[in-house]
C-alpha cells in the first residue's frame, strides 16, 4: 500500500452524520496527502452530500451499505444481525485488507462488538481495551481502558499498560512513558480488590515504567502518561471529565455575559480563555483507538462535527506509520517485550 | 441535652492542625448559639491556640489526648494501639454521650475504621457510608459511597440510596429527593456486575425515588439529587472533580494574568468569575457525614482552614436537629421504610 493510509469511514454513523462524516472525509483528504477514504452508508445520501464538495475521485469513493446500527440497537445483535450496516461493511473492508482502518462516530457498544467479532483480536491479547487521550496540564495522558469491557481481571490491566505504553511511545514519541494504576490513595495496600491485586504485577512487568498508584486529583494534573483503569472507572472518568468541562466552560460564558461590565472585561480576557476553552474539550481530540485489535477501529464521539471526524482520520496515519499493532503482535510473541 | 450540640473535634487532624482546627471551633461558637466544641488533642499546644483568642469557656473546653494518628499510620492498628490518640479519644466521647458528634480532619481511613470499631454502626446497617455533596450547576447531590468500604455489594447500595434519601430530605428540605445509580450508560442493562445486580434492587425499593442510571457526564448538571456507587468509584469521581476544578481555575487565573491587556480585563469579570470558584470548590463544603453510625462522624477535607472547619461542625446542627440517625434506625426497623 506504500505510503498511503486508506480509512472506511462509517458515513452514518454519529448524531450529525451523514452530513458532517462527509465533510470531515473530504477535509480530511485535503488536509493529509496520504489519506485515501472509502465512504461506507447509504450511496444516494452520500452522494448527494458529497456532491457539495470538489474531491478528486481517486480519494474519496463509496461503498454502498443498506442498513444503520442506531444508539438504541443492542449491540451484539446488531452486529450478528444487521449484516449489510455501514459499520459492518466498514470493518469488513478493514478484515479483508482493503482499508488499513475504519472510523466510526456510531454506537460505542457495536464499534467494541463489531472490533473483536468482525476484525478479530491479536492473537495473545485477552482484551482490546478502548484508549483516549485525555487533556491535562502538561499534555495528553492515555486512559485505557475507557469502556471495551467491565469488570476486566489483573491479566487483562498489565496488558492494557503494556498496550498503552507502545501506543504512546510511539505516537507521542516519549521513551519509556510512565504508568500508573487509577487508585484512591498513593499507598501500595490501597485500594480495591482489582487494583491490589494488580499492583504488585505492574510492579514486577519490566517492559513498562510504572510509577505507582495515581490518585484521580493528580489526573489533570498528568499524574502519568498512561492511567491504567478497568473500563467502568475508566469511562466514568472520561464521560465526568467532559460534564465537568461543558459545565463549568458553560458557567463562565454566563459569567462573562451577566453584565454590561463583564461583558467589556470578556473582550480583553477571552484570547487567553480561549486556549483554556481548546484543551480541556475533551470531546475535540479527534478519536479512540481500539488497541490489541488485528486493525485500526477509532471510535469517534458521538456527538463529532467535521472537525474532529477529520482529526480521528488523520490519527489512523500515526497508527499506521509506526507500525503500532506489528509492534503489539510482537510484544505479545516476545512474552510482553515490545522491542 | 435541649437545644445544644455538642461537638468533639479531633482538634490534631489535618494539614493546618491544630492552629486552624482551634480557630475553626472559635469561629463556630461565635456564628452558631447552640454548639459546643470539646478540643480534643496535646493539651498545652491546644491550649497556646487558644489562648489567641477570647471565647466563653462553657463553649469550649479542652479535653487532653498525648497521640495522634498521622496520615501515614495504617488505620486498624492505629486505632487500636493510639487508644489516647485524639482522634480515639473524641470518638469515645460520642460513644459515651458525652459528645453528639466528632469532626475530623484527620485520616479518613482512621476515621472510618474508628467510626466503625468505637462509635459502632446502626443495628441493621450493613456497612457506613461517606456521603459528601458536590457541587453542579442546579444545587448539590449526595455522592454515597464515597470511601467506607469498597467492593460493594447490591443490598450495599441499597442501603445507601435509602439512607442518602433520608439524610437529603432531611438537610436540603426536599421531600423525595431522586436517586440515580452512577452508570456507563443508561440503559437498563448498561454497567459492569455490580450496577446490573443493583439496578432492580433499586427499581423495587419502595422508599426512595429512582429515576435509573446517571451517566457521569450528567452529574456536574445535577443529574439525580442522590447518586449512588460503589466507594471506589466515588472516591475517584470526588478526587478528579477536585482535581479537575483545581487545574481549570489555576489555568484561568494563569489566563487572567499572562498580559496587561487581560489584567485589566479580570478586574472587570472577577466578580462574575468568583462566583463560580466557590460554587466548583469541592474542598469548602465543609465535611462528609459517615452515615449508619450510632453518632453522628464527620470527615472534613485534610487541607480544611478554619472557615471548612467551621462549616463543618455547623453542619451538626442540622443533622442533630432533624433526629437524622433516629430515622435510620426506624427506617431499618420498619424494613426499609423511613417514615
Amino acid at each position: 500500500m506504500g505510503g498511503k493510509v486508506v480509512v472506511a469511514l462509517d458515513a452514518m454513523g454519529g448524531d450529525y452524520a451523514p452530513a458532517e462524516t462527509v465533510k470531515g472525509a473530504v477535509e480530511a483528504v485535503q488536509e493529509y496527502s496520504e489519506i485515501e477514504v472509502i465512504l461506507v452508508g447509504k450511496e444516494e445520501e452520500i452522494k448527494k452530500e458529497l456532491g457539495k464538495y470538489s474531491v478528486p475521485s481517486e480519494k474519496i469513493r463509496v461503498v454502498n451499505a443498506t442498513e444503520v446500527i442506531n444508539m438504541g440497537d443492542v449491540p451484539t445483535s446488531a452486529i450478528r444481525e444487521k449484516k449489510d450496516s455501514s459499520l459492518v461493511v466498514a470493518m469488513k473492508l478493514v478484515k479483508e485488507g482493503e482499508a488499513d482502518a475504519v472510523v466510526s462516530a456510531g454506537s460505542t457498544g457495536a464499534i467494541l462488538v463489531g472490533g473483536q467479532l468482525i476484525v478479530g483480536r491479536i492473537k495473545g491479547i485477552k482484551r482490546p481495551a478502548l484508549a483516549p487521550f485525555i487533556p491535562g496540564k502538561k499534555g495528553f495522558s492515555l486512559l485505557i481502558d475507557c469502556g471495551a469491557n467491565v469488570d476486566a481481571r489483573p491479566e487483562h490491566l498489565v496488558q492494557f499498560a503494556q498496550m498503552g505504553s507502545v501506543y504512546f511511545e510511539n505516537v507521542m514519541g516519549k521513551k519509556s512513558p510512565t504508568v500508573g494504576i487509577v487508585n484512591i490513595g498513593t499507598e501500595e495496600e490501597k485500594g480495591n480488590q482489582l487494583v491490589k491485586e494488580t499492583y504488585p504485577l505492574l510492579k514486577s512487568c519490566k517492559d513498562i515504567n510504572f510509577i505507582g498508584s495515581v490518585e484521580a486529583r493528580e489526573i489533570p494534573q498528568g499524574g502519568a502518561d498512561i492511567l491504567v483503569c478497568e473500563a467502568f472507572v475508566g469511562n466514568v472518568i472520561l464521560k465526568f471529565f467532559e460534564g465537568v468541562a461543558k459545565t463549568f466552560l458553560g458557567c463562565i460564558r454566563e459569567g462573562l455575559m451577566s453584565s454590561l461590565r463583564t461583558k467589556l472585561g470578556a473582550v480583553m480576557v477571552k484570547p487567553a480563555l480561549k486556549g483554556l476553552l481548546k484543551t480541556f474539550d475533551v470531546s475535540s481530540q479527534g478519536g479512540a483507538p481500539l488497541l490489541g485489535l488485528k486493525g485500526l477501529v477509532v471510535k469517534a464521539h458521538g456527538n463529532s462535527k467535521s472537525a474532529e471526524i477529520k482529526t480521528a482520520i488523520g490519527q489512523c496515519i500515526a497508527f499506521q506509520k509506526n507500525s503500532i499493532n506489528e509492534k503489539l503482535t510482537q510484544m505479545i510473541r516476545d512474552g510482553g517485550s515490545p522491542e
